[in-house]
Formats: structure tokens, C-alpha cells, sequence
């Protein structure tokens, strides 16, 4: 058995999370898994149905990878277990762990209310409890990835515009950001509350568009009460749910 | 076996149909049942799945409970019986069964339109025969909760703010309320037909936002259509349903 | 056996197809089966749930039925078969029979697309071949009803607006009408045609509405493509589907 | 057993694969497959239910029928194989089988945004990722039909009307087409792959119409990005996917 197995297991869970919270249609979305000890991600291989997906599918790659001097990542070599191609995004996945310090697992859908605020461009305001329960503040949106970026390195340079995104905003108390031109990027302590963060953006981003059809000058949530609901829920405080 | 087992059996069928009905995402919603000679509330723990909850997890608090002082609500010793913590927003159920002398039970959900509505900050107007059926006129909105109110005490304070909405409404006559960048408090004679009336709002809610994409200046119905089909369905003279 | 056996069952099973084809939430909607040899009309009775509902629990009641010189329309005595209290919308029904000589069933729904339409006072204009194929042009809406219609005799006036509104169309060429401020109306030559248009009527709504969204000057199909449609799906030398 | 047997089978699948997809209501859709080895059209009979269809009601035709001088379309001396009548559409997917060399299947629906757009006249811009990953640039909308080519021999000029469309495009780079008034035609080297590119092309429709709301003056996604999105999926060098 891999020494890796309850690793890939929890991956291959996360994974198939995804449809059965209706937030993938085909197969546009992934979710990795980091072992910061033990330095690894699993992830999910590219084009499989989450159907079929079985742990021992999960690919196991190097934490520490990176592309070239001449920006080639040769994820063969990056690739610790499996015999599956990884998902292409993975060099996304990759990068956020090495930038972000605290966060346990990255989830990448295109669900589709999320997706329509990335491709108009828009950050999703915070406009209510319900999104205040989730994140502290607006969900971002990034600028669009430059031709000399997509050209350099498409999937690893996804990652620092991301980063860059995030240079002062706190990627723990925002758990998501909005891709320009293409889709949701998830992150949190674990597959599944990843996975639950990305089922609530989706939600969220439904709610607000909706919002903005019945009244396109309406105001954000007070901070007073986006302090009060996120904090109800998340940080020593927190008085929401069982201990 | 408790006392107040069938009330405890009421509740947690009451919350379990909020899933069924497609009312609730992830926890975002509770319902609560009053029996008011006993003076007690059965209210959903916090943060439970619908699908987990039993008889048994349903927290039953007294009907009388009241912040001290200093605006601080000791809801473990409000409870009766039950070894769970309530949900967070019982203060706010046990304030409106204070306030609002007829109401058996409390349902509050995140139901996707109807807080697209009080997101942003619009009443529900009165568009159609459908609404008419369940609501004596528009469904009203709140205004925001003040920095001061969230300060003092959140939950006790979002039902003074609904209370002070009805001052010159009848709540047996529009049994529901949109809070200002919040979502829907609904309530009812009983459990299932709180549940009943919070799936209507969210029908209703829909139908008057897809109405306004038609037409943003249809009129609402007529004051004899209102009447005619509240009447047909509610009071005494009622004809509709079986006796 | 009661001698309207096979009536009833029709109507029950028409009924029944209601959920089933995603057209009605919880009690809002009803079908009712015409007899014109035997001058009877076969009607779900008023708020049972569709799931429960069984043939021995549909009203039958006279198809000539009228209601009096005080215009009350006492629906017991109309009663030839049952013992629950027909929908409250019976003499809707039963009045269309009267005046549509050709039609064999009537549905009644509050589909949500449809019902906006009507709530919003506009009718559904024929945007493509998918209402072509069903609706020989726009589906009309009515006036709404008027305050003394309504007093005199709400549910018996209701079907006297419709009429009214057909007064210079075909309710052969177009079997369904938006009851302004309430919901659309549709019929057919049976209880399982009915039910059909009733669907087709209600994804037509969600396709022009949409529609609209795209483009708010978008022209309607030509009168060409119209007559084409509706022509290989309807009448004499239709080629549509199997002989 | 029909020498046809595995090119229907093929296609009674893929004609199943519409309604769980859940792109199709009622019949309004079907798939045929070419075999051009063999000269031969597998389609869906008209106007039969896809959950009764089974391999032996599938309908086999001559890949080079043509219409006559007087444009009459004898589908009967047509047929090759198979006791129902074919779909009403089988002459247009004759006609773009003839026209275009290098497809293998051919899907119509109406999926409800997809069809928003014909109706709406309005191309599909490519807005995203999700886009580029199906198609290489923005999916066409076609004229409207002529009231002459209605009359001269209706569904092969639909076909010719969407060929007119492709004189300046590849087919083989975008894979749909969006009839102005009627709904999506969809094509690929096999029927399952033309009912995912049908399945995707609903779904960037829902996207598209989404971001519109959100945003009416985004901006496409720049050529870098498509081609990158287009690239890594399809063609020599793509990476997505097992080998």
C-alpha cells in the first residue's frame, strides 16, 4: 500500500465533492491536497471522471517543484506516485502552496455563476451575511494574464497573478479569488472545506448578480456586520456550530 | 422520555423539510416551534446537517429568556433540556415569539431570491394571484442594523429592528419579513406551515424579479385581486381546500 | 364502479403529470377533462397534493352549470360524482368548456416563466421555432380583471376575460392565454396534450424572457417560419412525428 | 442482425445521452452519425420519446440523397434500413454532412440559452476559458431564413443557409452554429463527442448571458488566451487529457 494512501484518499473524496455539490459540469474542476511534512500534493489526473475516480488514480507530486530556466516544468519528473497524467492546471496548484503559506488544499471549478463575475471582470461585492459568513470582504478579481505570461509559463504564471492579486489582501481571511476571463481558484485548511468554500462562492455569486438585477446602486454590508458575521463564525471567538 | 418529546419531534421534522423543499444551502437555515402554555422554544442545534438531526439534538430553551444588563444572553442557562448549543440566531426566535403573540413557529432561511431581495434592500411587491394567496400586500424589507445594535446584541437586536418594521403591520396578516442585507425571518400557526409559507416567499420572490426583467414598471395587483385571493384562502369565509 | 371511471382516471393521471413535469409548486395548478357527450367535467379537488391524489377523489360535476340571477354558483349542487370540494377554480374551467367548443381538456398552472409574463401584463411573442411548433403566434395576456368582475363572480368572470380576449383569435390555433396579474390558462384536445403545451408554454417563457436579456429589440420569427413550423406539427398535411 | 447494427446502436446512445444531459425537452432534439465508408446517415425516428428508443428504431439513409428538380425531398426512397419515419431535421444533416468533409456526427437541440442566443440573433462570444476549451472563437449566428427558401425545401436550405454562414470559417475549428430563430446545430468526429460539444455550448451560452448582465461592456478573452485554451485541448501538441 502507498505510504501516501490516506492522502489520495481524502484527494479522490474532495474530488468527487465537487459534483455531487453541482459546482463542476464535465470535467472542469480539480482539487489537490498539500502534505507540507512530508513536502508532496496530491491531485487530481487530468480529464478523468469523477465518477470512476479511484484514490489509487491520484497523482502525488513534489511541493517543491519548478519550472526551468527556460520556464518547462517537466511534471514527469515532478511526479512522485501514479502513473496518470496530472491535472494541467497542477503547476497552478503548485505555486499557490509555495506562496501561501497557511492553506491546506486549493479547489479550481468553473461552476457557473462564479465564472460569469470572472469573465465580466467583476469582484463579487459582499452584499450579505451569507457571503460575510465565508469572506471577509469582497471576492477579488485579477487582472487578465498577459500574452508574454501565457506564453512563458501559462499554467505556473496563473498562480502569480494570483499571488500578486494578493499582495494586500490576507489569502486566510479571503479564501477565493476570481480569475479574469476564466474561473473560481478556492483554498482552505482542507479538501473539504475547500471544496465547501467553493460551494458557497458559487452561491454567493448567484445571490449578488441577482442583487444587482433588482437594484444595480445597492449598498455593500455594513463592515460592522461583515466584522460581526465572519467573525461569529471563524477565529477564537466563534460561537457558531458545536465545539 | 422527555416531556417535551413531541414538540422536539415537530422541530426537527419541521428543519428536515427545509432541504426537502430546496430552501436551505450547507446550514443556512433553522426552524423553531413555541408552546407557549409550557413556555418553552425547541429550536435546531447550530451548524447541524439536516440530514443528521434527530428528535433528540433539538435544543429547548425558555420562551421567557432575556439579556441581562448588559445585553448579554446566557443562552446555556435559557436552556431546558438538550446538551447541544442552539442555533446562534435563537435570540432573535425567542425575541419575536415575545413580540408577536400569535406565531407558533419561526422559519429563517437563505433562500436564493428572497435574499437576493433583502440584499437588496426591496420589498417584495405584491405582483400576482400566487402572492397574493400567502401575503396581504408587499413583503416588507428592514432597515440596516446599526453599528450600535450589532455592538449590543446582534441577534437579540435583529428581531427589535423586525419589530419595529411591523409597528404598523399586522404579522398575522404578511407572516414574513426580509432583513436588510440579511435573508428572510418567515413564521406561522405551525411548523409545516412556516415551511410552507418560506417556500412560497421564495416562489414569489422569483416570479416579482423576473416580472421587473419583463416589465420595471408592471403594477403590482389590484387591492380587490389581493383581497379576493387572501380571503379565499385565509379566514373565515375561505373556500379554498377541503374543510 | 362509477360510470365516469375511465374519466377520472384520465384526469387523475393529467393531474398527476403536473409535478412530474416541473409545472406546478404545492398546490398551485389543476386539470380538468371534459365529457361532451355525457355533459360532465372531470376536475382535481381544491388543495390536494398531487401525490396523493387517487381517481376516486376527482369531482365530476354538470357542464352546463351556470350561476345564478345573484350570480353564485352553488358547486354542490353541479356535483354529479365526489365528495371533496372541487378546485376553486371550477367555474373557470367549466365556463371555457362552454364557450370553446373544441377543447377536450384545461390546464391550469403558476409555472413560474409563464406566471412572470403574466405578471408583468406582456405577452409572449414568437421568438423561434420552439414556440412555433406549439402556438400559431404570441400567446395573448388579458386585460385584468376588474373590482366589480371580481365581486360579481371572480372565478366565472375569469373565464369571461379570457373570452374576451379570443374574441378576434383562434383558440384552436392558440391554446393557451396569460391571465393578467395571475397565470397562464392553457388547453388541448386531452388531458395529456394540455399538460404537454402547459410545459412547452412554460420553457417558451424561459427562452423569450432570455431572449430579451440578449437583445430588447430582437425582431419575432417571420410569418414564413411560423406558418412552416406550426403547419409540420399541426393540421392536414403535418410530417412531423410518426402517422 | 442488421449490417447496420453498430452504427445505430451508436446512435440510439447518443440520441439517449440528450435528455441526461438534460439539453433537450420533450422530442426537441437528435443526433444522427455518418458512416462514410458505407455512404450511410444513422438518425433518430421523429417525434419518438428518447427513453423508449431503442438500436432498432433508428433510421438508416442514403449519405447522397439529394432533392429533386422540383426540390421535394423523397426520404422514403431515402431510406436504407428502418420502418419509422425519420426526423423532419434528417435532410439538413444530410446536407452539412455533404458539405462538411470532416464530421462524424451531427447533434440539434434546443437547449434553452443556446437557443436564447438564435433567437436573440446574437453570436455567443468567446468570454472565457470554459469557451475556448470547446471552441476557437466566437460561435456563429446564421441569418435568418428566407420565406423562399421556406418554401423552395425548408430544413436542406436551413442547411445551406448554415454553410453560407462557414464560407470565411472552419468548421473543424468551431463546432456549432446557432440558426437565427430556431436553435443550435452542433457537429464532431463521434456522436458522444458532439453531444458534450452540445452539453458545452449550452453551458458558455448560460456563461455568456450571465456575464452580459454583469457586465455589458466586457471584454472578450484576447486571442493569447483562446488559442492557449484551444490549443492545450486539441491539435498535435495538447496536453490535457490521458494520451
Amino acid at each position: 500500500m502507498s505510504e501516501y494512501q490516506a492522502l489520495k484518499e481524502s484527494c479522490c473524496e474532495a474530488n468527487k465533492a465537487l459534483p455531487a455539490r453541482n459546482i463542476v459540469d464535465l470535467t472542469f474542476g480539480n482539487v489537490s491536497i498539500v502534505d507540507r511534512d512530508r513536502r508532496v500534493v496530491a491531485i487530481k489526473p487530468s480529464g478523468v471522471s469523477y465518477e470512476s475516480l479511484a484514490p489509487e488514480d491520484i497523482c502525488v507530486l513534489k511541493l517543491d517543484a519548478q519550472p526551468d530556466a527556460e520556464f518547462n516544468m517537466d511534471l514527469k519528473s515532478a511526479m512522485v506516485e501514479g502513473s496518470l497524467r496530472p491535472s494541467s492546471d497542477t503547476p497552478t496548484h503548485v505555486r499557490l502552496y509555495q506562496a501561501f503559506d497557511d492553506i491546506g488544499a486549493v479547489v479550481h471549478t468553473h461552476s457557473r455563476n462564479a465564472t460569469a463575475f470572472a469573465q465580466a471582470g467583476r469582484p463579487i461585492p459582499c452584499m450579505g451575511t451569507t457571503h460575510a459568513d465565508y469572506f471577509y470582504g469582497e471576492v477579488p478579481v485579477t487582472r487578465p494574464i498577459s500574452a508574454s505570461e501565457i506564453e512563458r509559463h501559462y499554467e505556473w504564471e496563473t498562480a502569480n497573478v494570483i499571488v500578486e492579486r494578493f499582495e494586500d489582501l490576507d489569502p486566510n481571511l479571503v479564501n477565493a479569488v476570481l480569475f479574469h476571463g476564466h474561473a473560481p481558484f478556492v483554498w482552505g485548511s482542507s479538501g473539504s472545506k475547500a471544496v465547501e468554500t467553493a460551494f458557497a462562492l458559487e452561491i454567493i455569486a448567484e445571490m449578488a448578480m441577482k442583487t444587482r438585477i433588482l437594484n444595480d446602486s445597492a449598498m455593500p454590508l455594513s463592515q460592522a456586520q461583515l466584522g460581526k458575521h465572519y467573525l461569529r463564525k471563524h477565529g477564537a471567538n466563534a460561537y457558531y456550530g458545536q465545539k
